[in-house]
């Protein structure tokens, strides 16, 4: 445990975090909350918050941890759950989430967290940042509790357009795997592309298009292609990026995510039934914490935006003190790791070698 | 428990299920199992058995419970697992399948069950009962375990096509109803759409008409219609009718048959790990078992093609006899409901009424 560690030397190394403190659905309490959890396991971290100063001065006077490493940034106007991307992205200067955007843009910070609107968020990105040079559609990517050693796989797009083409299909992968080689240290990630079976023949047009040019760009992109894969493989150890379009990855991480909570609560209910099973649920406790962390959401909260000039951790909306922390680790992670240069230069590579296999036409189809 | 009730005056009003024994992963001992299983719990059911008779008819001879109420139609050809629909649909005849489809076209079956390849059984359904009147494009449906009192949900299509137009949605949403009314005896069924988000604005554009088609036909097609609805919705007890694409649903089936699975094996190895856990784990076997139960894809066993002149329930290729029960347990509970002739009669009227909505132009759309 490291606190307080706030000489301006050491403080000249920190990595800097620009984090959105308001719009989560538990207010800014929650956000400073995870700030203090961050700074304590992290000495090497510091913060830029944007929000109400008003309200966030006394919040973090409160905290001797954030002491010299949290500089408020006051914003008057916050982005509600409901306000429609399309609105904030016309006006929505002088909110926190803008404010926490733009620190990123000037490069005062490495990354940027926000808990808020997941629509806006990527909008107001995509207008301040812009995206990165060759990439048509940026990508939201999600990690997935696996059977891999590292317990974890990355979907992407869970959610940033509800469509995507051939080409977007291979940026996605290059992205995923990018992230998987620097969120996940993996060397040479596996990359499979989502369809409803693993023969070559079935599936949508653009999905055969996309496998062509997915293995054409194999080297280029640093990854090794596995191809098709069901959603059955999505928690499996058969690959480690899973990629597929926004509107059915979004669709199959809530399915997952409902899935495992209707699961958890069954399992409450079949332990809080009887005096047996109470006495059984107390001799088990870590054994059911164990598997409750391994599948906890919250400690894998972090939607990355991959595609763009700067990196963007958007964290559950209800995300506590424990959710907010890991988005944060997991900025750190990818700002510390040069992950966003890296990217750029496999996003460039791999798209020529993708178009040559589409120029030549050397195709897989039926 | 009932067995050998098998003099003909019974018989006479017995429900008849058409079976194909071949093409399972676990070969035909699977599927007599299943038979007898069925047997033992429903007097009230017989069997056409469709497949090598050399092979059949010991396996039969051995159990007293099928006496009388089982009839072999040899077969000699198998459709294996491997095989494209395409072909079987043009040299399918002589199967087991071919066979066990015909025995209710021919009106000698109730239902047909099989545990052999989805794709060739979804085809040689399609050429030989031919479809609905109405009906464009049929649609599988699973039942998806949910907080609802009966315990699941219906969702379609998960897999019979991997597209859907507007008057598909409301068609599969008139048909899930349907069978939602006779399988799971819910008087108005609540359908869903499902979507990326619940607000109306969001998700492609087919999804928005189909939405106002839906909402048009709520009262012709005799359901309540919730809107859209997200992956997270899907085992809720918001909606008992989960509509969407095949290539949408396939996916949500099968990762959450694989998150189920991978939080399964977890709870396998807290329990297994240190003598205490070990010991817990015996105190709560009845829990976990109530919880397996629950959620035990065997139980739920059986996707059902809607939308043809015929009632197939497809099983898990890899069913044993407890699966195989299941999804002859739900053919003859359609068999005897009279469903099918309902399904009709609600896809005409219902079909008129999104008609009217596509017509008169009472959008909801942005």
């Amino acid at each position: 445990m490291v606190n307080g560690t706030s000489s301006p030397a050491q403080g000249a190394q920190r990595t800097v975090i620009s984090v959105d403190a308001m719009g989560g659905d538990r207010g800014p309490a929650a956000v400073v909350a995870g700030l203090v959890d961050s700074a304590r396991s992290d000495s090497d971290i510091a913060f830029l918050l944007h929000g109400d100063e008003a309200v966030l001065r006394p919040m973090i006077a409160r905290h001797t941890e954030l002491a010299g490493r949290c500089e408020i940034r006051h914003a008057a106007r916050v982005v509600t759950m409901n306000d429609k991307p399309s609105q904030v992205m016309r006006n929505g200067e002088g909110t926190s989430m803008w404010s926490a955007i733009d620190a990123v843009k000037a490069g005062e910070a490495g990354a940027v967290v926000s808990c808020g609107n997941t629509g806006a968020l990527m909008a107001l990105s995509m207008i301040r940042l812009r995206k990165l040079p060759g990439v048509n559609r940026p990508a939201i990517a999600c990690l997935w509790p696996s059977r891999n050693p590292g317990g974890f796989n990355v979907m992407l797009d869970v959610g940033a357009d509800i469509k995507a083409e051939a080409e977007d299909f291979l940026q996605y992968a290059t992205m995923g795997a990018a992230y998987a080689r620097n969120g996940l240290n993996l060397k040479r990630p596996r990359v499979g592309l989502l369809n409803v079976g693993t023969e070559e023949h079935k599936g949508r047009a653009e999905l055969k298009l996309a496998f062509d040019r997915m293995a054409a760009a194999e080297e280029a992109a640093g990854y090794e292609f596995v191809g098709f894969v069901e959603g059955g493989d999505i928690p499996s150890d058969r690959v480690d990026v899973i990629v597929t379009d926004g509107f059915t990855g979004n669709i199959a991480l809530k399915t997952g995510e409902g899935t495992a909570k209707l699961i958890a609560d069954l399992l409450k209910e079949a332990f809080g039934a009887g005096l047996l099973s109470k006495f059984a649920a107390l001799l088990a406790l870590n054994s059911l914490k164990r598997l409750q962390k391994r599948i906890d959401p919250r400690r894998v909260n972090g939607g990355v935006f991959l595609g763009l000039n700067g990196t963007v951790v958007k964290s559950h909306g209800s995300a506590d003190a424990t959710g907010v922390a890991a988005a944060i680790r997991l900025a750190a992670q990818l700002a510390r790791s040069g992950f966003l240069d890296r990217l750029a230069a496999r996003v460039a590579s791999a798209g020529r070698a993708g178009q040559d296999a589409a120029v030549n036409g050397s195709g897989q189809q039926e």
